[in-house]
């Protein structure tokens, strides 16, 4: 797939318009918001020329909104708006406007081109490579969708301020994962970083180095059949608190439950690779505070067993997990037996009291 | 774009088979057909392994069904049986069933694989080279698709038996136009060819060698921005008779058209770059033979340069046609006056008395 294009800057409005001005031949702009973004984002970009210009297609917003419906209003607005072969979408809001929107993209006339410019912090991590868009359809979730690279992505931290924190924490989980999956120094420039009173530039710095680590793994390995599998670290008994919560009708955010996830992975690490105990304590510590501790009880291990095994990820029925001997020293398809695991939940429950 | 592997065969089943053996790692086999090829094509498949084992999705037949309920349908089908980003669709059928089959396996996951098996000439020509897979949307022909590449094409004659002659005229019409811009000995071959009576193993080596012009010329120019538009020939004056015919409600064949097209355009060939009158008077008699006469008087003239005008190939409101100095010898981009084009109207109607 071809690379989209990565703009680090917080001078949005200028970097926009570069971006727009680079790309030849357009014919008309339309610009993709959900009713947040229409009211908190949109007006921050009155200087953008690109903008100006464009007719304006609003969404709910809302993982809900993520839908054929959505998708189909899209099109119909693009195709009222006398949208050609030659015209832009720029995408400006969270995960559902830069995945549906670049589907809607992908899908119109074959495919039209378009530019994401992420307003969350996990918008812009997950956007920022890959090319997947889509939509969720019947309760699955991406089910409909293309892999389709954008002119450019514009990643920016200016808009941050205005999330819920709970949501800047989701996207800074997905950043200490890549941390992990680097460097001792990288964990602790994040662990180090306050997420109350934000440095936008050092937070662009941040964010910079999270996207070159996801950039090289999933260059180093386009198929998923290798190393980027790394990229899973913290997701196997992540995803298995978020189900359990779920069920429970007591939802936590997908940003928490890596978070927790990411201990207690760590933990697995030390028991099987002997991951130093002293990085783990550090870890450990700075999620809780962040994140506070995964609401569960010895009682539930049976089902997070349970759901782990059925993760997608695991073949066989056999829990796997990525591992790390150290910071930046990955093991993937590490087949873990249910007393180790329930090991590390043990160990994971003392640590984050 | 990925190139599709092309299979000219008249042993279907086996063909089929072998092509699906040689993708890798299936999990499952989907075939989606329409009530007419599930009637008359599917049964005389009985010897396909492939398709024993595959669950079959059956649409309407029709070009009314290549809208997004259907598209919904198949999504909904092929969730239904389980299928994961390793299932195989196989789409037999016309043209709807290739573009719209194509496009709900391009959008599946983010992308499944398909091969495609088209049962009528026109979807044989169109659906093997090009990868265009997609709906029409609102009124728009293929408003919404994708570029997506079939892992196979299997291209046999043996299913046009099944189709009224109108249909089978309609794609030889696309055969000629390939012909013409190859050269004089490759038009004689299909004129001198017996529709009447076919015989399926000479149509099948006429179909590769007409195959084989458009994947040159598309491969040559895969942007569209020039020696592609020789494609075109026929067409900006085969449209023009379509869209008059279809305005008064008395619509005719799409390939009809652009016969009609053919003889006009080379008219103009013969006025502008000296296209020898002896080869033009030839290919006048068999399309007359074979297509008739476009229903038009001279007072349908001015209807008709209109509709030339507005022609998405054309610009500036300018007539644009693809010409031939002879037969294989293409002139791209010639401007053409109401006068000329009037001129050569007359000529057309003379000859096809």
């Amino acid at each position: 797939m071809e690379r989209q294009q990565l703009i680090f800057s917080n001078s949005v409005a200028a970097a926009l318009d570069g971006a727009v001005a680079a790309i030849n031949g357009v014919s008309s702009r339309f610009v993709l918001v959900d009713s947040n973004t229409e009211r908190l984002v949109l007006p921050r970009l009155g200087a953008s020329q690109a903008i100006a210009g464009a007719r304006v297609i609003t969404i709910p917003a809302g993982d809900e909104a993520k839908c054929l419906d959505t998708l189909a209003a899209v099109w119909n607005e693009l195709q009222d708006g006398g949208a050609t072969r030659s015209s832009l979408l720029i995408n400006l809001g969270g995960g559902v406007v830069t995945d549906l929107g670049g589907f809607a993209a992908a899908s119109f006339k074959r495919g039209i081109r378009f530019i994401n410019v992420p307003t969350t912090l996990l918008a812009a991590v997950d956007a920022a490579v890959g090319g997947k868009t889509g939509i969720n359809y019947r309760g699955m979730k991406n089910e409909i969708g293309a892999f389709a690279p954008a002119c450019a992505v514009l990643l920016s931290t200016i808009f941050f301020d205005s999330l819920p924190a709970t949501e800047l924490r989701s996207g800074f989980a997905e950043m200490i994962k890549h941390a992990m999956l680097t460097g001792e120094r990288d964990v602790d420039a994040l662990l180090d970083f306050d997420l109350a009173a934000i440095d936008n530039e050092r937070l662009l710095l941040l964010l910079r180095d999270s996207v070159a680590v996801k950039r090289r793994i999933v260059d180093e390995d386009p198929l998923e059949q290798g190393i980027r599998r790394a990229l899973n670290l913290g997701h196997t008994a992540g995803h298995a608190f978020e189900s359990l919560a779920l069920e429970r009708h007591r939802p936590v955010p997908h940003g928490y439950a890596v978070a927790w996830g990411l201990v207690v992975e760590t933990v697995l690490s030390h028991l099987k690779l002997q991951f130093p105990s002293d990085a783990l304590y550090r870890l450990a510590s700075a999620i809780k505070e962040l994140y506070g501790c995964a609401p569960v009880t010895c009682d539930d291990y049976p089902q997070l067993l349970h759901l782990m095994r059925h993760d997608k990820k695991s073949r066989h029925g056999e829990i796997n997990c990525t591992l790390l001997r150290n910071y930046g020293d990955i093991a993937i398809d590490n087949a873990i037996d249910d007393d180790t695991l329930s090991a590390a939940l043990d160990i994971y429950r003392d640590l984050s009291e």
